[in-house]
């Protein structure tokens, strides 16, 4: 554990890389795509801290009053965000999956459509929302889910993903400051 | 922030009823069912705060080297408790969902049949793990997910709900020791 950030101080080691704990899987979910597994990082007690701390660092200065993951790993990248910044927490979720009132948006997805759901009462207009998901491709998936967001009169301060594909100009999309704390170029 | 507990100090404070932050919402997913929606709970800074150090404080004194989290409300449990303890994560999932070569199980909910999967090298043998879901109901997802670890090799040192509804006796199928942050008996 010697390298693991204290939880009260932000600032991330940077001696560490922490892609070498990334697993590439070649055709998986479809042929042609080189999937990036984060399993591995997860799973080594070191690069998680590490990496939950380098996030935590790069969102911390636009104090968010609630953290908003996107089913199901950006629920793993947000939750620690949310303890360890002293925010709520709400869940992005695939139709079906929330009780009670929601709104949703459908986008397009290079395969396919699809649709995401927050529950009506999540936000209370004017809350300082950032929003968190686990990889940052294209970007439809974030863009998709600050505007739906913002159909709640939240004020979306930003967004962060653990990982981005920054060839895949995803970036481009978002008009929130972004951060990601591990990017290929590749 | 008054509440909030300091994320070294794994005491919780006690005087706070966090019963008063979980909505239920009856005759969902099914008829007869009333659902414990935890949303409301988490969205709360403090609550969540509070709740999230009360799971840490019930279970730091195990010692795991890994938080496994049962999709996907269990990863929003899971994930803090990974960070704040210093251990890795690990997700169990629905099938079709992790990369790589998997090993699953299958077992009986109320309503049909289930099946859940972890990556075949997820957990080195040996490792302690305390596994970690949002509900504790009948427990038969529960019991399930040690099953599955245990095929690993992995040492099961203990398992813990954000809630659990003790009338449904589900702590009686699990064989490790089981902490609850909330209870209720009706």
């Amino acid at each position: 554990m010697s390298n693991a950030p204290n939880q009260t101080d932000f600032t991330p080691p940077t001696n560490i890389d922490l892609k070498k704990y990334i697993r590439t899987i070649p055709n998986y979910p479809h042929e042609g795509i080189l999937f990036y597994d984060i399993s591995t990082l997860l799973r080594n007690a070191d690069a998680w801290q590490i990496a939950s701390a380098r996030m935590a660092h790069g969102i911390a200065a636009w104090q968010p009053d609630l953290i908003a993951g996107i089913e199901s790993r950006g629920f793993v990248s947000a939750s620690p965000l949310a303890t360890a910044l002293g925010c709520g927490m709400i869940m992005i979720r695939k139709p079906g999956k929330l009780p009670g009132k929601t709104i949703s948006i459908d986008y397009d997805l290079e395969y396919g459509q699809n649709c995401i759901h927050i529950q009506e009462d999540a936000i209370k207009p004017g809350q300082r929302v950032v929003i968190i998901d686990d990889l940052l491709a294209t970007g439809g998936t974030l863009q998709a889910a600050i505007k739906l967001l913002r159909k709640t009169g939240a004020n979306i301060i930003g967004a962060a993903a653990l990982i981005e594909l920054k060839n895949l100009k995803g970036r481009e999309k978002i008009d929130v400051p972004l951060f990601s704390a591990i990017t290929y170029n590749e």
